[in-house]
């Protein structure tokens, strides 16, 4: 029997237009550090999305792949003092006591549950992919950089059925278009019921 | 010695989030009758792009693919009336006096410039890519559907080098996020001259 899932499953993350996360080599510095010139139009909206300021400190715990924990790794912080990191592996081995590595989604779910999880960021290429795959993402923010790169990481990929969407909030801040939309069911998934529900 | 250009090249194209304009076989559902159910926000903004209503009749050229011709001709009318259609194919036959077949991009352009085109619709996920790779495209404008297809013909494609955009407009309908961009060069490009410049 399948366990409902009693946890919300988010991407928060930014992409070149064409759908993009990173470059080939990983390199973001189309996001972090774009170019100069274009006198981007200023947008305001009725419905800003949710920045980081607000959307980190919603969450608990933390899904991601080996390379954005190896990319997180060379900051000069440690940026998720305060939350539950787990990092889906089959090949890493490390002590670093901040992190459990799971080695694939089954086993990630299962922690997850355990660990009496709430809002999880889900991050990284791969990891939002197999846990859109899944049907366990619940809510996607985008920033889309206003930049065809051309190859790259794509944040997308195959699905074995259309993912519906529903426009929750849009807004366009220095050239980047903010987007974040809930996953709709047209009857609840397996796994995403109410908190009342979960607690019958 | 290259020939300026005197014309705008302008996208105008739905595309799943995913960045697909069409299923695998052509099909646009997703896009044209999309799933009852989701309830999305309704979001005004300060800088609405332009519609079709006042996209379409701006443009006097259009250039596509066969693929993308072959699916107008099974509408009921022909939606190009008044306007100059090239049909960009190393195959086509045809006799149909309402298109003109190119066999190359650099059929195209010669044909643009001698046909002295002024906003040319440029059509379709493998024209739309040539065009960008050649730098013949100054405006792009998306309605991104609130929907993952996660296969399809891709909107955009391989490029040389970063593509700079400037953001002109956003706003949101019926789930539907529109947004308009140009390009953005740091120097004038050739063959992208101010229309005073041309007339020198």
């Amino acid at each position: 029997m399948t366990t409902r899932r009693t946890w919300t499953g988010r991407v928060f993350i930014g992409s070149s237009l064409d759908g993009f996360i990173s470059r080939p080599d990983g390199n973001i510095d189309w996001l972090t550090d774009p170019a100069p010139g274009p006198r981007h139009a200023s947008i305001s909206s009725t419905q800003e999305v949710a920045g980081w300021d607000s959307f980190f400190p919603s969450v608990d715990h933390l899904v991601m792949g080996r390379g954005t924990y190896e990319k997180v790794l060379t900051f000069d912080d440690w940026p998720y003092t305060g939350k539950r990191v787990l990092v889906m592996s089959t090949t890493l081995n490390t002590d670093d006591a901040r992190v459990t590595v799971t080695r694939d989604l089954d086993e990630a779910v299962e922690e997850l549950a355990a660990s009496d999880a709430d809002q999880v960021y889900v991050d990284g290429g791969q990891v939002i992919q197999s846990f859109l795959r899944a049907d366990l993402i619940d809510e996607i923010s985008i920033g889309w950089a206003p930049v065809l790169i051309g190859s790259g990481l794509p944040l997308f990929g195959d699905l074995d059925h259309d993912v519906q969407l529903e426009l929750v909030a849009s807004n366009a801040s220095g050239g980047m278009v903010h987007t974040t939309y809930r996953v709709h069911r047209s009857q609840p998934a397996t796994g995403t019921p109410s908190r009342s529900s979960v607690n019958h």
